[in-house]
């Protein structure tokens, strides 16, 4: 304790002395950062150093120091200073539960998150990348645009769909046309006969599930599935969600943009007036959000969701693409 | 009329044609992408070209075309169909209203984005950084450290206040001092005359204001006047809506991280047990949401209102503050 005491004095006296020379050598108008008497700023940085290092007082008065050395005209000089200045900071940062010593990272997100650079994931995981959007922000079109520029596959509805039905029809074609046969022949050409035929029908096809959430289930083996075996985007489906709780890296983004822009954007994309166009948007963001909340329990657009969140109306289309390309540092080609 | 419809037909056989090639080099058991006889897939693909070319449909025949060419094993062979899926891609985006053609792009909000580096911002524009967070995200430890990293200066409230404070005091020795000096001897000591004292040097010095609006305006002017000369990073203070009131441009960030993870790193960082860490959070983040709407007349954290949301709890400190310089274009150094 009383050896941490005397570190702490020689630390804010270091502090200190680097403000003194500073002031000396801008000579700013503003004055010092620690303009009592020498004794009563030392025992200040004590204090803090003490009681409260990972605090806000602490930071601001070194980023004070620095902000102003800085503005030193003397090169060397500057030089100088700023060298002194990052060796008090590394001192200030090894201080227990100093700023900076908390961090914020969740393992189990950091793991699954191909984005980040610094957890080299093993030759195995493939770059995926789940794209959720709002409607009318052109989210679409960029991830369409970036598997272009990345050269990886695309997947979204439709193709699911089209994928899955061609899956179906095979198996389908093999396992259940003569049990179904035999029911046919029971159920007879009534309405009700058809009726029933079409239920044993979609119970064999969906193992007993409602169809919807068939669809989603068989969805999400065929995203889990490419996902150990390719590169690719897929947009919405949930894809995010169900690529975390099978514990399968990923980037997961949100691309939205302000609600006026999208209904513009709309109006424009399907030739509509104003008050359709909202009253579709409107209608079309509840659709999503009741599918979102159903199959994950979360909140649809909400920023923690999500590794990032993208306003496309800031960027535009191609330049969204290039700032995704550049966060998984890959270099946009030159255009 | 004629002529386009002509085109359209041609473009459709060629994408019909594409698929039978890769269909041909790839013998997926998934079978072609337009199964049916040449004439109906053509027509269709026709048809929709006419009606809808911005639509999901066409752009997931052509993904789907693009994903089982990539399958292609010979090289030679695969290089030569994505030169045509290449070409033919071109050729639908030339489509009037095809996808991709409308943009979601708001010119006023792009130009006030210096992170947009297809917007070539002139040589005065400096690289003004306004990141917005939810507290125990770290999302201050992320902008202190991107400071450093950057090698630009630091601002936030406490050094604002600092700031403000000494030009105030300066200000104030000047201009008031004569006049304040007038009405103390007019108000005397007692508990009343020291109360006026008091309101009077606020109503000089806040220009009538009520306090808290004083500062929030000559903070407003302090951001305004530093983005005009030095390239800073700064936290909160609703910079950024500063800034685009002003039309400055600038990035802005909005730094968060879920709920549980931020109250897990203020019980460590504050050394609280989980009741009141979740106490003192849900009251900082309605204080926050307060002042931000009060200010802005905005809902704060919602995505739109800013060029970006990260989730640190994703990255963590080191990894955000490299994954910022990369979307800046700013390569990270090696560490």
């Amino acid at each position: 304790m009383e050896k941490k005491h005397e570190d702490y004095k020689k630390l804010a006296k270091k502090i200190y002395d680097l403000d003194a020379e500073v002031y000396r050598l801008v000579g700013s108008s503003l004055g010092r950062v620690f303009s009592q008497d020498e004794d009563s700023c030392i025992r200040e940085l004590e204090f803090l150093m003490l009681t409260s290092p990972q605090g806000h007082e602490l930071r601001s008065e070194i980023a004070l120091i620095a902000n102003m050395a800085r503005t030193i005209r003397d090169k060397e000089s500057r030089k100088q200073v700023m060298r002194k200045y990052n060796a008090i900071l590394h001192e200030v940062e090894e201080i227990p539960s100093s700023f900076g010593s908390v961090d914020i990272l969740d393992e189990r997100l950091a793991k699954l998150n191909t984005s980040n650079l610094s957890q080299k994931f093993s030759k195995d995981d493939h770059l995926v990348i789940c794209i959720g959007r709002t409607h009318g922000s052109a989210g679409t079109d960029i991830g369409f645009a970036l598997a272009d520029a990345l050269k990886i596959n695309y997947y979204d509805v439709e193709i699911f769909n089209q994928v899955l039905g061609r899956l179906e029809a095979e198996q389908d074609a093999v396992k259940d046309r003569e049990s179904l046969e035999v029911i046919k022949e029971l159920a007879g050409t009534t309405k009700a006969g058809r009726k029933m035929v079409k239920r044993a029908s979609d119970i064999w096809r969906y193992h007993g599930l409602p169809k919807k959430d068939a669809v989603f289930f068989n969805q999400s083996d065929l995203i889990c599935e490419k996902a150990r075996t390719e590169d690719f985007i897929v947009m919405g489906r949930c894809a995010d969600v169900i690529l975390t709780n099978n514990h399968i890296p990923h980037i997961s983004i949100f691309i939205t943009a302000p609600f006026h822009q999208r209904v513009r954007r709309m109006m424009q994309v399907k030739n509509l007036d104003y008050k359709h166009a909202r009253k579709l948007l409107l209608k079309l963001d509840a659709k999503h959000e009741r599918y979102y909340r159903f199959y994950t329990g979360r909140a649809w657009g909400n920023a923690t969701n999500y590794d990032l969140c993208i306003n496309s109306a800031s960027y535009g289309i191609r330049e969204s693409v290039e700032l995704i390309e550049r966060m998984i540092n890959r270099s946009p080609k030159a255009k």
